[in-house]
């Protein structure tokens, strides 16, 4: 099986920049598997703010709900950094598909690549707990995910201040 | 002095499942003192997903308030999780109950232990400040709580991703 | 150049408790150069309580928004400590300063100072994403400066429960 790498964090911790190097580190070009979509302007200028900074050594697929079959489509071809799974998640949850299905599915593809997957993911459970329900069900699940991929991953890292913290 | 074990984490992180293997490493069946009260539907199905994981090896004895008499009381018969210290400190503040002199009674309590008690408690402190003074309040109760208990405990982790990080 | 330490974590994580210490250590008394401004009872309180932990070791420093000139007056006399950081990020950005420049300016002035300098700072982006576009801004603009104060520190923890996990 190839690596599996989870690097998780709050917002602005540095994590996709730290998982860009480690995606890097591991062969030249590497495939991008963006799950975010410029539904607004303000999200449209965070990916353009992104794509600046990975330049040109990235091939982007945009996938912001079929994750497996994306995995499945690049396996072998390079090192793929999947950025990230909560926006897939909330992806999935806004579409009203089957999150805990799909996360199953994920999963399952995760452990027949032969070649490597970084994937980063998010911290939202740190702060007081939300208001609203939507909130905390989204908090629980994006939990839940976190878990069972860090579960499978053979490295989990937690991004602070931009550096990372070697959490398995 | 038995020993004492502090899991921390964020929503979900898994630090209950984390101190529920901990503690039944120490031995079994351990007791689980619940601080959680079923107050709303949404509780009321948490505490039973919590229940339906921990299975049989669990002795469960509710107490929202008085944990340091719970303690005094399950000494010496089984390893001892409290599950949560957050939830505790909610239902004293709640309860208008002086939350300070109940603290340093179960920080008292806790340096008579003969026998191991672990306890969960949450990381509420690391999103934006939030609007409203209650939350702020509480906000700041809980971390001076987590720290006076941090400060004596044996053993703390923080869990991240289902996985825990020593702390001390 | 002086030894410089960046110290960050959640609300009443302990993070200013720790950084008092390790600036202690390093020479007395030490100089406080403190970013908060009495702006409201709530906040006066909390520099009242502050102040009162600290005690007589200290040379407390009130600069709310020009730390670099701050640093540069204050350089060989005794160690610093800056409290805090994201503070500071708030009162640039509620003057309408260019935080980016003045973030430049005191990166730039850390590089020249002689004798040591620690920082405490803020976790503010492990919570659910904020309702509110200005909170968004802030969260971003907190983890740009915490990342790019790491990035040159020598030394960066992580406060939890008090506890200072070492991140570089």
């Amino acid at each position: 099986m190839g690596k599996t790498i989870l690097i998780t964090g709050g917002a602005r911790s540095g994590k996709s920049g730290i998982a860009e190097t480690m995606t890097l580190s591991l062969g030249r070009p590497a495939i991008y598997i963006a799950t975010a979509t410029a539904g607004d302007a303000e999200m449209a200028a965070r990916i353009a703010a992104h794509q600046a900074r990975r330049g040109a050594e990235w091939i982007t697929r945009a996938e912001p709900l079929d994750l497996a079959t994306a995995l499945k489509e690049t396996d072998g071809q390079a090192p793929r950094l999947v950025d990230c799974l909560t926006l897939w998640l909330s992806n999935l949850m806004f579409s009203e598909r089957d999150w805990r299905g799909e996360l199953h599915r994920l999963i399952d593809t995760l452990h027949l690549q032969s070649g490597p997957v970084l994937m980063v993911t998010n911290e939202v459970g740190s702060g007081i707990v939300p208001d609203n329900r939507l909130a905390r069900d989204f908090r629980d699940a994006a939990g839940t995910l976190n878990q069972q991929v860090a579960a499978m991953a053979d490295e989990v890292y937690l991004a602070v201040c931009g550096l990372p913290m070697k959490v398995k």
